[in-house]
């Protein structure tokens, strides 16, 4: 049968979402609670990989096992086997034609700046950080331009391995809390670096470097040496994939700032 | 001259405030830092020392120093020295006769409380978590007994030294903002262990072991005995001392969710 699991976690002790040798990925700590849970090797599929240092809200992974468990030692018993760092929400039996990356038609991604002259102690690798004030609205207008069906070539990392960069952005925003930009995005699909390398470009525009219309010419320019350079991890958050209703799958949970962290 | 500091640490990583032989300390870390800047060996003295794992949001120190810098050399000549999960926000120069400590006439502490089946994955050590649904309005209730002033003897740790268990007590209000109970305690001073303590009773209540009156059984019976256990140190911040307005000292910041956190 196929379980798929909505996980949460705090990428900063992780390098990154996929196995590795050294077994310093979230996928090796999750296989690992998995399998002592399930008494057998297992190999998670997950909706989409996070880089060193990037968390995630509403992650979600599919796995394949023969054993008959409760749905609760999927979540509670798999929790006992984790770090603190790492937490499976939920556990639900899903069709054997699910798949966690395949079946998604979309992403999305909450990025948090903390805007003030001294750096935060308490959201240390949790936000990125700028020390200059932003201008809010040049920001705002800035997202806007990203909206609808773009080349995004300007902001795709080289090492980037996606067939295309044509991708639809179905929503880009910015909004403000307190000392916190939040950034969300949602799209088809996200190219390698691309929410990083929107947030520095939106950073470039905030501080006046460049005007909000700048955007739209990256986007016609199609050329990631013209954007700015790609923004701390610290501050990225999954906030997961999007599935038609019919999978049965729980919704995107409240974000980071409405419900999911506070 | 006498520079006073205000700082926000993620008390984490550290086995409290006061300095010990191993350098475990806050302390250890801000003494280091300054004495760095300062070119000679510095004591600083808080206005509350915070037990491991409990964070500060407005801590306040003062230390004395012969060598002239510039304010900004005591924030950010310090911040360069500090781990960033400590931050010194401002610098001040004071009068030879404020103490960070004895010029405070009160000391405000909050506590996040993430109330959800599975414990929070982005949260760990910075919230304390229960699993079981908490009735809110019968918490707020049980707080609402602990305005004034009162024999705080049912929730003072055996270890406390301080000369009177009698504190006023001016504000204790509890919140809820998603899934987070935010618990607002403001008083004279406190006794060690007093808000986790309090915390554990009003959590008592909340699950309906005990009704919101117990809080006031407890002030009357005045036995430590009798109170529920102590609550986990992950959710406390010390937001902070408040001292009379000719110290010309910034006030509390905002709260973790309003601004200083977010």
């Amino acid at each position: 049968m196929k379980v798929a699991l909505g996980l949460s976690y705090d990428g900063a002790q992780f390098c990154g979402w996929q196995s590795q040798p050294s077994l310093c990925g979230v996928q090796d700590a999750l296989e690992g609670a998995i399998a002592a849970i399930a008494q057998h090797p297992v190999r998670v599929h997950a909706a989409g990989r996070t880089d060193t240092g990037v968390h995630a809200l509403g992650q979600v992974v599919h796995f394949e096992t023969d054993v008959d468990r409760p749905l609760s030692a999927w979540v509670r018993g798999v929790n006992a086997n984790l770090p603190e760092t790492v937490r499976v929400e939920w556990a639900h039996l899903v069709d054997e034609d699910f798949h966690a990356r395949f079946s998604a038609f979309s992403r999305s991604y909450q990025y948090l700046l903390y805007n003030a002259p001294v750096a935060s102690a308490l959201m240390a690798n949790k936000a990125g950080w700028f020390h200059l004030p932003l201008d809010f609205s040049a920001m705002q207008e800035g997202a806007s331009y990203l909206i609808g069906e773009h080349d995004f070539s300007a902001f795709r990392a080289a090492e980037c391995q996606a067939k295309s960069p044509i991708k639809t952005m179905s929503r880009a925003e910015v909004r403000q809390c307190g000392n916190m930009f939040v950034f969300d995005f949602e799209a088809s699909a996200f190219l390698h670096h691309m929410v990083r390398n929107l947030v520095g470009t939106l950073v470039y525009i905030g501080k006046g470097t460049q005007p909000a219309g700048w955007v739209d010419e990256l986007l016609q320019m199609k050329d990631r040496k013209l954007a700015a350079p790609t923004f701390s991890p610290d501050g990225l958050y999954f906030r997961g994939p999007v599935y038609e209703s019919h999978w049965n799958l729980p919704a995107l949970d409240d974000d980071f700032l409405d419900g999911a962290l506070l």
